[in-house]
């Protein structure tokens, strides 16, 4: 019961409530047929394996998945990942570039399952939302840039950004106008379907809910007017790339190739597609649910994702995830369950059988445009002026995650931005801000002397430890309190005051042992004030309290009172 | 000024305390000789290498140095890991074992004076006590056993504990009773020299200290004792191993191999080597310096070790550091300045050039005796028991790092236990402990509900949160604070209470602004308390406290009493 979301809504589930799925899988198949195209055009592979992975990977997901209104298939960032990794494999291993990417998708949907059933789901929060944004960014940017080439019919490599504009300015001789004057137009016209169609059409007194879904069905529109000038004016014969044939029929049964070559190669970059479309999914999943008081269960919804990937691996697909424009697109539809993705699963299929002879005249540089305008909406430059005002720590991870994405590809850009997400925390952590602290006038708080107006004893030194105790600090705070004890002649006691530490650890245990046995030689005694329940429970277990110089207080203002003379 | 220490000795220098250095540095040089010739045969080197390690090492070290009384050289620890790196680099690329050993010195040198110069020394703190000593444990037991080969004079390879028990194993056959007939005795000997000697000597009325000397120097008489015996009765023709001819002279110029291949190869083994040696080094400095109270700066420590192993690497040394035993001998021995080790340098030096001819039937299986009884003291396994009693995290870190080294060698095992160190501790840090807390009664303080007598408010929520919120918690806190909120509809304020809060990243002020969006929603207003003067200072950058639905209190009382109706 607990891994079948399902049973939980398809034993209420009714009519009405199967109409409005209905309507909204209708909308949301319209959007999906061009979109899945160009997504596998992004990731390298066939058009068709965009349909494929739109098929049974929702069907999956509406099994396993707890979230409602999740739409889930092929999306940029994950296809932009699947090319850099499988163009890299195939260049060193003997494998085909589908099968490659099929394999990815198994071994994502592999690591997906089990990160669920081990309940590894928590792993996904040591990627922080700056990095997070910075990656989703430089990925828009270095999307962008790829889909360029079919713009101007031109041919372009790399995963880089110097890469991919060095070979496209080597190749620009060839560009191509016709196809130009197909993909510049359709770029225009996409972005103002996105932003000026709507308003225009409920300008002219069209309902809302229609002026909504005149301005989904823009990109068919750009899609069928361009495959039509093709078609018309015979412009395939004149340089314009298109789609050309697409097989019809369902997805077929396919097998990923577990040889230990590939999927040694394929391990980095599988853990990191995992946790980039695990992320990216959930928080799409969460804003939708919250918004309908529904819960997500994180480590089910690893699950869910991973049968996806597993499906994808089954039937010629690749990497998906659930897909932010696509899932708001089905919320706002009036999706009520993920019975509307088994729905729009059909509609593709459909779409699959009988419709792909439609698009052999569809031009490559229609779809570029449909991702490059996608794509540009998932750049968001200010975070890097919002993180520099905030924390310079914050905005080094932006920027470093930015850079290396750009310059040296996806893998090495997010595995650097985390590391040093972790490496400043833990720099941070090492150096603890200790405060001297004093009682202030009138009342039992102690509070740091050189930001508040405090009462203070020459006998005795309050500190407050800013952080947790642990092997990383243990060494500073020694040679702290060495520093500024020497100098003082006066000093009988010293407090320290562990409202604001959480832990203490065996290394800095033995560190408080060593200053104890330090301080007792100076004629010196040490006390502790506010100190936690856990932390206090785990002293009891160790041999320090036995030895303490000083006592324990329950409060820095009773340890003020017992040993101030004030 | 501040990259030479020496300069603040030297002015000083005179008579008396040359006296007092130069009879420090012959009780070193007595013990230094068997010693080094040991350590060189446990790195896989000829026994001059351990001679000529202990020359230009020692005496750099005493012009770079901060500590008084260090004595730098080989040491048990550093010599096994250098014997594991090289044996495993000498297998795959073509090089002389002793070139890459002395380039594994010039790298470690290297590496540390950059560190010493970027004032990196903190890394080190990350090496946290348990990890220490499980692997120092470990890497006794290992090196006890890799050298009863030459008790039994039986050949045995590996660097791991399976490795060197099967291959011994194997061999067994080929025991030696002569050279066992040596080797045990020599142990029994040792042990006895260490522990029973001194107290018999003073029991028979020696001064303690002619005493002491007794004790140190009874390693030498046990190599002039078996080495006559092998001479006299000429057990090298019957099958006991000697070291026979050593080279007479002064340590030669050599010039490390600095090709890709090895560098690359030698990378990370370097880098253990240099952090371990550091670690180990700094510690005993510490111990030794704070008893005279003198001051060690870690960073200008790093450039003393690192010109000792550059020296190492120029002259057929290979990698040394600060070791326990010599240090404390050096210190107890009255040494005053690192002038004793410029003394000791000499001493060996004149070894080197005229007494390596007396050691030509010195038996291997007395060396290994050496070692064998050295490295034992080096075990502790109480730690596993008391970390046990005082935290799981520390012991799952000490028996990771000691069962992965025995297990896979010192490499693996050390870089295990510092990455499970940091996880565990990451880990925690993402799931933070979080208290309700309500008033002590009769007081100003607040604590937790469960464990102390406190008054509450139903419309009162008060959170301590005991963790500084950051990318990898933040999620957590949320999810923490919609559970407990969700069932309680009385409920109109939440107060976190931010006195264990040492920071608020951006990720988790994005958190803390969704939160106070939603609470909104739910009719309830989110305050904050006790919030620090650093974290202030931040959230005032952002635009958080601008759209706070409650109100930022100086204490968590003054947040009771203006939003409770008690």
């Amino acid at each position: 019961m607990r891994h079948l979301p399902i049973l939980q809504w398809a034993s209420e589930y009714d009519a009405t409530t199967a109409a409005r799925d209905a309507v909204a899988a209708l909308i949301v198949t319209i959007m999906l047929i061009p979109q899945s195209l160009a997504y596998a055009m992004l990731a390298g592979l066939p058009p068709q394996a965009g349909l494929y992975a739109s098929i049974v990977p929702i069907l999956l997901y509406s099994v396993f998945g707890t979230s409602r209104t999740l739409a889930v298939g092929p999306v940029a960032v994950v296809s932009l990942m699947t090319a850099a990794a499988v163009g890299e494999v195939t260049r060193t291993i003997d494998v085909g570039y589908a099968t490659a990417a099929l394999t990815l998708a198994g071994m994502s949907g592999a690591i997906l399952v089990a990160m669920g059933l081990f309940r590894l789901g928590f792993i996904a929060n040591f990627l922080s939302h700056p990095v997070i944004s910075g990656f989703i960014s430089a990925s828009g940017i270095l999307i962008a840039l790829s889909q360029l080439k079919h713009i101007f019919g031109i041919s372009a490599e790399g995963h880089t950004l110097f890469q991919i504009v060095s070979s496209m300015l080597g190749d620009l001789d060839a560009a191509n106008a016709l196809t130009l004057m197909i993909g510049l137009p359709a770029i225009v016209f996409l972005f103002w379907v996105r932003s000026g169609l709507r308003p225009m059409l409920i300008g002219m007194g069209l309902r809302p809910t229609a002026a909504d879904f005149a301005a989904k069905a823009g990109p068919v529109l750009a899609v069928g007017v361009t495959t039509a000038l093709v078609w018309v004016f015979a412009l395939d014969g004149k340089g314009v790339h298109i789609v050309g044939a697409v097989p019809q029929g369902l997805p077929p049964f396919t097998w990923p190739n577990f040889s230990l070559d590939l999927v040694s190669a394929l391990a980095l970059p599988a853990c990191l597609i995992s946790i980039i479309g695990f992320v990216e999914s959930i928080s799409v999943a969460q804003t939708l649910a919250t918004k309908k008081r529904h819960r997500i269960a994180p480590n089910q919804e690893l699950i869910g994702l991973g049968a996806a990937n597993i499906g994808a691996a089954l039937t010629g697909g690749f990497p998906v995830t659930g897909g932010f424009s696509r899932s708001v697109v089905n919320f706002d539809a009036g999706a009520e369950t993920p019975a509307a993705g088994a729905f729009t699963a059909i509609g593709l299929a459909v779409a699959s059988l009988f419709l792909t002879p439609l698009i052999y005249f569809l031009p490559k540089a229609t779809l570029a445009a449909t991702i490059i305008v996608a794509v540009l909406t998932l750049v968001d430059l200010r975070i890097l002026r919002h993180s520099w005002r905030y924390s310079k720590r914050d905005f080094g991870a932006v920027a470093v995650t930015m850079l290396l994405t750009l310059g040296l590809g996806v893998e090495v850009g997010v595995s650097a931005g985390v590391i040093l997400s972790i490496a400043l925390f833990l720099f941070d952590t090492s150096r603890p801000h200790v405060a001297e602290v004093g009682r202030v006038t009138g009342t039992e708080h102690f509070r740091n002397i050189l930001r508040h107006d405090v009462q203070t004893d020459p006998q005795v030194l309050s500190l407050r430890i800013d952080q947790s105790l642990y092997f990383a600090n243990a060494r500073f705070l020694e040679d702290y309190i060495y520093d500024r004890v020497i100098d003082d002649p006066q000093l009988r006691h010293v407090v320290l005051m562990c409202s604001a530490v959480n832990e203490i650890d065996l290394s800095a245990l033995e560190t408080l042992e060593m200053i104890n046995i330090r301080l007792k030689e100076m004629g010196i005694d040490l006390s502790l004030s506010e100190v936690k329940g856990p932390v206090m429970d785990r002293l009891h277990r160790g041999h320090f309290l036995d030895h303490l110089t000083g006592r324990v207080f329950l409060s820095q203002h009773d340890a003020f009172r017992a040993l101030s003379r004030i």
